[in-house]
């Protein structure tokens, strides 16, 4: 491992160990902060929820992203960078809320789905599980652009950060009905794979923390945008296609959900779509029984896998991955002639983690 | 009818035609607006069906509040009011949007729920039907805000209503938790009924617009946040009380939805609970089957309704009403003192109107 890559894995664990801190300290305030004593007793559970979810942490890729984009222009103090990362992982927690909800899906970051922690809470009441999931979702979401509303900041600065992330929202609601759209469909073909991929990952996952990072350190973005779009498409698809490839060839126990659960319910991944285009006869329609049948076994998605190994499916989407990988690399490397050498270095690397990350 | 309650009818009218013609404006821009040739088929879809519910109207209440608190200071160029109506309208079409997905309501404002729309476009596919609903009411929250934060205004007016924007955000979310925690009982009291009413009405529908149409005009809140606040209460029992009464003893076809349908979500309303305190045996009985029970006949509810009228529930309901109304109306009838009286005559009718409204 090189000095710069040392340093770098320091400085993103370092990021997210602050980062953490400061999220917990936000959730012991918020019940206070939204008016205590009235709340009765289901709504102290939706914040709960919340905030269990949004502390079982995952990866935190948007807040080292956020401040290494700030450490590109070497702000030591950039204005509104911690007000931006809490609205970074409140709208992400919001967005996860309600994914679960749309998929069903009873695990999340390694504990159960806020959806699934209603539906425990209140087993003989279905509907109102779904509305106290919806509401805990709802909520994070507002919360996400309140943090920044209500922030101390200057006024021109508040209002480029809004304006990212409220950009985000419309894309986040965009891709995700996109996404709908394309599992509905019985094929889905390169283009609208790419196209969700843009709105839900590259746009909401790397362009914008990467925006607000810099925009908090002061940095006119105008003359950049192009290269960050760029930036973000290329390592968006790699970190979708990496998502994609954990679904089916990763370790539950790293991923934190089962395995398949892309296959069961029935999304057009680059892994199925894959899946589909390269087996014929028997193997085909064994993929093709699986794909959105929420009752398959895990025995079956051992076989789909099996057959996606003889098939080459993994090799395939490995070097599909190390080609983004590259690229984005190769983009990040153009900064070096404006930007800190250090942060710059860091996002040459990020892709290339991505595509052997395991979690 | 005096001269002056026929005078703030035909200002109402007015703000109402006015409003309709800039929402029917906005939807017509917001296609191009979020992104235009890539929005695939089910996102247009989406909007199509948020712009259907919403210029659907109702009453617009929430309009004319807005309106004429601006004109309680006399200002006839408020700034940030077109915005601020946009912002009211668009959250309560998500409002609604989300209520009919958590109660699974067919009907809203005359025409099918959006939740239902999707469900019958995508008859064999619930799940992809609950997603799409669910994003958009999402989008419609998201672009309550969005409407503000864009909006070419002075940042300190801007901040004004974003502030009482989010208010309100959070405040309906607690107040849907505590509907829910209410219905899940098996009976409410008085306090829970009124806590509901004070964050999911009085807050949401009578003090936020009216809050807003004095900052637009530019009127410092302070010195009046306590008397806003009292008539939002009176005012809002009054409204709540009345949708109750109309579920059950309100005309279908005025109401835009079918009677007893409160009944039938198992609601705890004002109606539901003096129904319950009223009755015995095997009134009781009836009332107690029916409430809940989503599968209730027309020919149930029409019994239910004459055990109400029989046990009085529509006449102790009614003089409960007038009382709100009478002290709502005093509350507005102190502004006289510093406020602009064409607009506090106003509000003063408005609870007396609405306690005899019929949709």
């Amino acid at each position: 491992m090189s000095s710069s890559t040392a340093g770098a894995l320091e400085r993103a664990a370092g990021h997210r160990q602050r980062f953490d801190a400061a999220f917990e300290k936000y959730f012991a305030e918020l019940a206070g902060d939204l008016g205590g004593a009235q709340l009765g007793r289901f709504a102290p559970r939706c914040l709960d929820l919340l905030a269990q979810l949004s502390l079982r942490g995952g990866k935190r890729i948007r807040i080292t992203l956020l401040h290494e984009a700030a450490g590109l222009v070497g702000a030591d103090e950039a204005v509104g960078l911690a007000e931006a990362a809490l609205s970074l992982e409140l709208l992400h927690s919001h967005a996860l809320i309600l994914d679960d909800i749309m998929d069903d899906s009873p695990m999340r970051r390694g504990g159960p789905s806020t959806y699934h922690a209603c539906r425990q809470d209140l087993p003989d009441n279905p509907q109102a599980a779904l509305g106290l999931a919806m509401m805990t979702g709802d909520l994070a979401g507002f919360l996400a652009l309140r943090v920044l509303v209500r922030a101390d900041l200057p006024a021109d600065r508040k209002q480029a950060l809004l304006d990212v992330q409220l950009g985000v929202t419309t894309d986040t609601v965009i891709g995700q009905v996109l996404d709908l759209e394309r599992d509905v469909n019985p094929t889905a073909d390169e283009g609208m794979l790419e196209t969700v991929c843009e709105y839900k990952t590259s746009r909401y996952t790397i362009l914008a923390p990467m925006r607000l990072g810099l925009l908090a350190a002061g940095q006119d973005l105008v003359p950049y945008e192009e290269s960050l779009h760029r930036y973000a498409r290329l390592a968006g698809l790699g970190g979708q296609i990496r998502d994609d490839y954990l679904d089916l060839f990763g370790d539950p126990a790293l991923t934190g959900k089962p395995r398949g659960a892309d296959l069961r319910a029935g999304r057009h991944t680059y892994v199925t779509r894959d899946l589909l285009a390269a087996t014929g006869g028997d193997e085909h329609a064994t993929v093709r029984a699986a794909l959105g049948n929420p009752h398959c076994t895990p025995q079956t998605i051992d076989r789909v896998r099996d057959i996606a190994h003889r098939r080459h499916v993994h090799t395939r989407l490995q070097a599909t991955l190390d080609h983004y990988a590259h690229a984005a690399a190769a983009e990040a490397a153009s900064w070096h002639r404006h930007w800190n050498e250090e942060a710059v270095a860091l996002f040459e690397q990020l892709p290339l983690w991505n595509s052997r990350r395991t979690r």
